[in-house]
């Protein structure tokens, strides 16, 4: 059930970025992350953090909260 | 600027926390954490992930995004 998460935060992250109409390469370079980490996050095989989920917030332009509005 | 979020977040577990009216003890037993790691959480000082905040929002009967309405 903890893989849930991961896989519903990453899927909800890949759709706010392609309505965003940016590539993983552009979201890791404004949320100073790196590509593979993206990818990994939207494939739902990473434990993302509180200082991690918030950088990728201010990258998509949306508050914490709203990544988790899966 | 990421340290606010996870005063944020400790803040509005503590909370939420308080208004179930149960103890961090309580919290710990029942999102299966220790009870210093959710007094460290509620301090800001734990960068929380996913797999975490799931159970926390479990145990406090909220969703994940309720965590983060602050």
């Amino acid at each position: 059930m903890t893989d849930n998460i991961r896989i519903l935060f990453g899927r909800h992250v890949r759709k706010l970025r392609q309505e965003n109409g940016i590539s993983q390469e552009e979201l890791a370079f404004s949320s100073n992350l790196h590509r593979t980490y993206i990818s990994d996050i939207e494939r739902g095989v990473r434990n993302v953090s509180l200082d991690n989920i918030y950088k990728i917030a201010l990258a998509l332009d949306v508050s914490p909260k709203d990544l988790f509005d899966f």
